[in-house]
């Protein structure tokens, strides 16, 4: 694999830890930015994520080998516009959208004869913090990203997309996309919808200096997420509502019965659910490590 | 602050932790186990959490300067009934349980005339994990420890009982009883309500495999609590029933206008609750740190 230039559309975490990954491993002979914030650009210079920037984008992907799409999904249709135009013809793109029947969406409705180029991606991988300044260089390693490749791909460009993400450390798994959100709607989506709405309540309590104050190690790990950029999270879940929604109502559904033993002080089915989930998690677990 | 024989009553985690810490400090001269679990015990003596133990309260409780009664909940009024007739009548107790007017009430119960000796405390620390194997000396270290006292105890006892958790390492501050349970339900008890509900759900659907296979850090921080023993957190719910509804309610009405805003593509709620959660999240981190 060859990265004669790669442009890095978004330079934030996600984007930011793939160029650090891929130079890191002397693969990209020139990374260049492109981003709407400049003070963003400029620090991500300053750290070496990238070699240069531009704000222009038609110049940001001129001559580029590779191209990867890491700006918010809300973001997507404006830059595949841009895509379509600007983007040389044999340059391989790929996105990192955490929902993808949505990005799949825009891209065939904007990128135009630059589509089979695109092979949409999804690493699982990340922070809560943002911007280039959380960047690192081993953010993937160990870690998967799901494709889900469209009809359009060919298999060759499907490889070298694998390959690109393999190079920066993952495995890479390749996954029908409308199953794709369903499971991350269930596993990624739906903790981060729910880690927001606790701490949003705690917050509004009375006792809201107390709650945080007396909040100890699991508190501190469940509500991780919340500090999670909420423009980016917002955009996530109304791209994927429907599978977000129906995830969502089940769990509501579990829960409101398991107040509901609460109320009744039915212990049997407080027990059989706290030892039916740490079952599940301690498997997990096992899978995890 | 001498402490000729510490009593351990439930050697796990939290009892455990108590003892390595106030052993490595050279505080205590004895420390004596009692539990129900024999292997436990055993291999408390074997990691040099305790120097011995007994399978008979009296005499494990016999001539012992402090007793630590760190049993799940459902078990205190139990020990408390053997406290009332075996403990020396002049050592300090405490508890460690994690709600506290249910602790009371079984002091008030069953204590009889031990029971101004007895200091409710709960530590505000601890891991997903459980049983003697799970102690370390360091767990108290930089963690709050918080008192309820009771009308009964006189200033010298509960400063006794403090200097007891700061010679492990806590900081100690004193609380109202119902107030401790109203804080606690909504930054622990609610958390792991939750944690337990999420991964029953997950654990339910038919992607299970796949829902726990491409789930990333946070969703394993999300969790982590799910991991904790069952039966311990089926009492802690359970003894703190009232605060625990109160605040579960609220929070399963705010969830349910989070999925309304959602079905309604309410853009602007969806932006304002995670801001907002966001907000809070960051400045309970400065708190926390």
């Amino acid at each position: 694999m060859t990265i004669t230039k790669l442009c890095v559309i978004g330079v934030g975490l996600i984007g930011g830890s793939l160029a650090l990954a891929l130079k890191k491993k002397g693969l990209c002979a020139e990374v260049v930015g492109y981003g709407r914030g400049l003070a963003n650009l400029q620090q991500a210079v300053e750290l070496g994520v990238i070699d240069r920037f531009e704000t222009d984008l038609a110049a940001a992907v001129a001559d580029a080998s590779h191209i990867v799409v890491s700006v918010p999904l809300g973001q997507m249709a404006t830059i595949f516009q841009q895509l379509q135009r600007h983007a040389p013809a044999n340059a391989i793109i790929t996105d990192v959208g955490s929902a993808k029947e949505c990005v799949v969406i825009d891209a065939r409705a904007h990128l135009g004869d630059k589509l089979a180029q695109f092979v949409p991606a999804h690493p699982i991988a990340g922070t809560e913090k943002s911007g280039a300044c959380a960047a690192f260089p081993t953010l993937f390693e160990n870690r998967k990203v799901i494709i889900t490749p469209i009809a359009e791909n060919s298999p060759a460009i499907i490889a070298e997309v694998s390959q690109l993400w393999q190079a920066a450390g993952a495995s890479v798994v390749s996954m029908d996309v409308v199953h794709h959100d369903e499971v991350l709607a269930a596993t990624s989506h739906l903790p981060h919808l729910l880690a927001y709405s606790l701490v949003d309540t705690l917050a509004s309590m009375n006792e809201r200096r107390e709650v945080f104050e007396y909040a100890a190690g699991g508190f501190r790990d469940f509500t991780r997420i919340a500090s999670s950029d909420p423009q980016m999270w917002h955009d996530i879940c109304l791209a994927n509502r429907d599978a977000l929604l129906k995830v969502a109502q089940h769990f509501d559904e579990d829960l409101q019965k398991l107040i509901k033993a609460l109320e009744n002080q039915d212990s049997a089915e407080i027990l059989r659910v706290f030892r039916r989930a740490k079952q599940a998690r301690d498997d997990f677990m096992k899978i995890f490590t």
